[in-house]
C-alpha cells in the first residue's frame, strides 16, 4: 500500500474502505456537509460528501441505471417525473433519455454540490441542467414536497443512505412516503436507493415495510457498486402494477421506443436482478 | 470509526478495506504465509491469509456455493472430485453434499491452515474432513496434478487469486490447464474462482482466454461477498455440455435428487447470475 | 504498506496510528474496556485499552522511569507510596527499587487488566506484583482514595489521559486533586502523566492549573514514548520543594544511594528535561 | 473517527500515521515526486512528497530551527552557507536571519517544489527566496557540489530521509560527505537531519559514523516534531570545534550579536538537547 492521500469511507458499521487518490480538484465545507470531488486511481473521479462516496466516474451508470430505468419503464407515460437529492446531475440526465418526458424537476438542498457537479462532474450530467425540460430547484426535498400542489408521474429518490446523516432521514419515514404516494399520479412509480441490506438489514426491511404498507406493489434488487464496496439495494413501488410482472421484452422494447441508450440495465438485466435473494447476514449476535 | 484491532486488506490495487476485529484466536507464520483467524464485528469468525480475506463465516456459502454447485449440476454424475487449495474445508463440504461424489480429494499446500481451519472454522467443513469419502493432501497442487494418473469428473480450483501470490500463479497459466483437462474424464467439468474482473480485468481476461482456448465450452458469472469488497468471478469450463444450457428446472431437480442442500445457489440464482453482464470499468487512463 | 492486522489508535484528535501487529495474545472484554495485547514488530509487546496503546514492551521504561523516579528522588525518604492506576505493574516495580519503600500500594479498577499483565507482561511487572512491600487493590481510585484514612509519601497517577475516558476524568478534577493533597504527608509528592500538551493544550493546562493552585512548587516536562506516537507530559506536584531545585547531583547521589538502576532517567536527563520547552502548538483557528 | 480525506504516511517500518485533512491546495506529480499540500485540523497547512510530510506550519520551527543555529551558532563568522534540499524556504529563512551571512547558496532537484512553496507556503519562506543574500539553484544537489569549486562556512543537508526515496540515498554517503568535507572552510560546519534513530538505528548509526569518520568533530540531539510522529535526529558534524564545547551563554549571545530571533532554540535548549541520551529500541527479534 502506496503512502499519500486517501479518502476514508464507511461501508458498514464498522468496515471501512481507503482509495488511494492522485488529485484533489475541491475540497470545501458547504453549510450542509463536506464536499471533496477528488481523482483517484481506480475509480476516475469521485464526489465524496461527508466522506461518503456518491458517486464515481467509472461505476456511477450502475447505479444511476438502476435507479431509473426499471420506475421509469414500468410507468406506461413518465411525463412529469420529479427528483429528490441527485445533486450530481446523473439522475437527471437518465431521466431525459425518456423522450415521453416533459417535466423533470430535481430539488437538492445544497447548492454547492450542484455548482460543483456542473463544473467538475460533466460526465455526471452531460449537458443535463441545461435540458429545457429541467427545473433545478434549491431547496430540503422535504420542505419542497410539502407544499407540492403539482402531481407526478415518477418520483425517484436519490439521497443519502436512509441510516446516513440525519438531514436525509425523515424522507424515508412512513409519514413522508405517504405524503409522496400523494404527490403522485394514479399510476405512479417510486424509485429509491436503499443502501445495503447486508450491513443494515434492519433499516432496509423497515424501509422496504413502509413502502409496501403505503404502495400497492413492491419491487426490490441490488446492484454492488465497486466504488461504495457493497451491492446497493434499490426499491421500486408503484400504485398499480408491480415491476415484476414486467417482461424482459417489455422492457427492451419500451427503452428502445423511448430512445433509451443504456450501459447495464435491459431487460435480461432487470430479470435477472428480481431473481436474485437479497443480501443479509445469516448471523446475528 | 472506533479504535482498536483491524484487518488491512486489499480490494482492488489501490483501494482497500479496513474490517473491525473484536477477537484473535490465532496468528502465527506458516512455512507459506502468514495465518491469522479472527473474530469481527460484521462478518463473524474471519481467516486471513497474508492479510487477505480467504472466507468470512457469514458470508462464506455465497462464495463456495458457487464455486462448487453450478459445475457440479453440469456434470450428469461427478463421482470423482478434485479439490486443490480450499483449505477451510468449505469447498469438500459442499462437493460432499452431492450423493454422486464417491472420492473428494483436496490438495492443500499448507498443513497449518488445515489444521486452523478443524479447530477454528468447525462450521466451514462441518466435518467434511471425516468423511470416509474425502482425501486431503498435503502437497503443492500442481506437482500433485503434474503426476496423476487418476482421472476426475470435476475439479474445484480454490486458490488464491490470479493476481495474487506467486505461488498460486503457475495454476492459473496456459500449460497447468491444459494438464487439467488431461486430468479431467471426457465430460469433466472445470470450476475456478477468478478473483474481481472489475479491478484485475487483463488478469480475468487472460484466464478466461486460456480456458477458452483448451476446454470446448466456458462460462463465468459473479457474486458479491460482502468480506471481499468485491462482486468475485467464477469460471466453469468444460469439455462437452456449457453451463448456460442448463436449465432452471434441471438445476433443481439435480440438486434435489442428489440430496444438495443451499442456501444462495438455485435454478433461478444460477440462470440469473448468467444472464448479468461482467464487471468491467469503462475507464481508461 | 504491508496487508494484515492493525492497532488503529489515536495520536491526536484528528491524527491516528496504524501499527502493524505480528501476533495477538489477548483480546477481551472486561467490564470496564477492551483488552488487546499484541505482538508487534516495531515495539514488541503491546497492551492495548480500548485501542489506545497503555505501554509497549521497547519503551516502557522511558515512560514508567519518567513518571516515577523524578517525584520519588525528590521526597527525602519515600517510605510510603500510593499509586492509582498502573495496572501493568511497571510503575510498582520501578517504586520498588527504591530501597526506601516499605509500603507501596496499587490501586486498579480493572481486575482484568492485572490478570492479563501477570500472565503476559511479564518484563513489565518483572515479579513486582509478589514484592512483600506490595498490596494491589481492585477498586475505583476514587472511591478508595476518598475513604482513606492511612497518609502516604508519594502519589503516583499511572492513568488514562485527561482528556480521556470518561472513568479517569473524575481523578483529574481540581477537587480530587486536593483529596489527595490531604492523603499526602507533609513532605508529599504527587506525580502524574498528563498526555499531550501539543494536541490538548487546554486540557494540560487545566490540569497543571489545578494543581498549582493545591500543591506549592509544581514542574512538568515531556518525554517522546515512540509507541504513543507522542511526546508525554508529566507533572511533579510537591508540597514543600520544587523539583526545579533539585540539583543533577542530588538526583543521581539519591538514585545510587537507594540502589535504583535505570536505562532511561539520570540527573543530567532530569535537567535537561526541565530545561526544554514545552509542546504546544502555535496555531489558532 | 471521522470519515473523509486523509494523508496516510510511514513513521517507522510498519508504523503509520494518518492526518486528517480539511482541504487541498496542490496535489501534482512533479518529474520526481507526488506533491501534496493540504490544509489539516491539527497541523495547519502541510507539505507531503511522497506521501511523507516534510513540514507542517505549526510544527516546522522545531525543525528548522534545530536543524539550522546550533550549526551556525558552532562557527564563529558564517558568511558562505550551502544548502541542499530545502525547498519550502525555511531552512533558507533561518539561515538569513544570521547578519554574518552574506551569501546563502540553495540547490534543491524540483523546480515544482520551490515553485508550489512560494505560492503556498507564505510563511515557510516568509520572502526568504527574494532576500538579494540568496541564490536558488535547481539542480541535483550531488552535481552541483561535485563541480562546485567555491568554499562555504556551513553546509546544511535539508533532504529526505537516510533510509528513504533512492534519490537522496547517495549524499549520504561518505563518499559525498569527504566532497562536502572538501567544500567546507577550514572551520566549516555540516548539519543534517538524519531521520529517526528509533526506527532505523543502523541507518542513522551508519550515517553518524561516516560523519564521525570524515569530521574532527560529531554531536547529536533529537527533536520530537509533531506531524513526523517521531523525534527527528540532527547531527552537527564540524572541522575543528565540537557543539557540545558551546556554552549555554555563547549560544544566546551568537544569537543576539546576530539579531537572530528564535521560537524554539536558545542556550539552554540547546544544552538539554544534548543531555538526553539517543532513542534506540532496546528490543532485539
Amino acid at each position: 500500500m502506496v503512502l499519500g492521500v486517501y479518502v476514508l469511507q464507511a461501508i458498514g458499521r464498522s468496515t471501512y474502505m481507503l482509495i488511494r487518490v492522485k488529485g484533489v480538484l475541491v475540497s470545501k465545507k458547504s453549510r450542509y456537509q463536506q464536499i471533496d470531488v477528488v481523482d483517484t486511481e481506480e475509480f476516475g473521479r469521485v464526489l465524496v460528501l461527508d466522506g461518503l462516496v456518491q458517486s464515481a466516474e467509472v461505476d456511477e451508470f450502475y447505479y444511476h441505471e438502476s435507479l431509473v430505468h426499471p420506475a421509469m419503464v414500468l410507468h406506461p407515460n413518465p411525463r412529469k417525473v420529479l427528483i429528490l437529492g441527485g445533486g450530481e446531475g446523473a439522475t437527471l440526465r437518465e431521466v431525459l433519455k425518456h423522450s415521453t418526458v416533459e417535466r423533470a424537476v430535481m430539488v437538492d438542498i445544497d447548492e454547492e454540490v450542484v455548482k460543483v457537479s456542473r463544473d467538475y462532474l460533466v460526465s455526471w450530467h452531460s449537458g443535463a441542467f441545461d435540458d429545457p425540460r429541467a427545473t433545478v430547484v434549491i431547496e430540503d426535498g422535504r420542505t419542497f414536497v410539502e407544499k407540492l400542489k403539482e402531481k407526478f408521474d415518477v418520483v425517484i429518490m436519490d439521497l443519502t443512505d436512509p441510516y446516513g446523516p440525519e438531514i436525509a432521514r425523515a424522507l424515508y419515514g412512513e409519514e413522508f412516503i405517504e405524503r409522496l404516494h400523494e404527490v403522485l399520479a394514479d399510476d405512479g412509480v417510486l424509485s429509491t436507493q436503499a443502501g445495503t441490506s447486508f450491513f443494515y438489514p434492519e433499516e432496509f426491511n423497515e424501509l422496504h415495510r413502509s413502502l409496501a404498507k403505503v404502495f400497492k406493489k413492491v419491487a426490490s434488487f441490488s446492484v454492488w457498486i465497486p466504488s461504495f464496496g457493497y451491492s446497493c439495494n434499490f426499491i421500486v413501488a408503484s400504485k398499480t402494477r408491480g415491476l415484476s410482472e414486467v417482461t424482459e421484452y417489455e422492457v427492451d422494447q419500451t427503452l428502445r421506443a423511448r430512445g433509451v441508450i443504456t450501459k447495464f440495465i435491459s431487460g435480461k438485466v432487470v430479470r435477472a436482478l428480481l431473481n436474485l435473494p437479497r443480501y443479509r447476514k445469516y448471523y446475528t449476535e
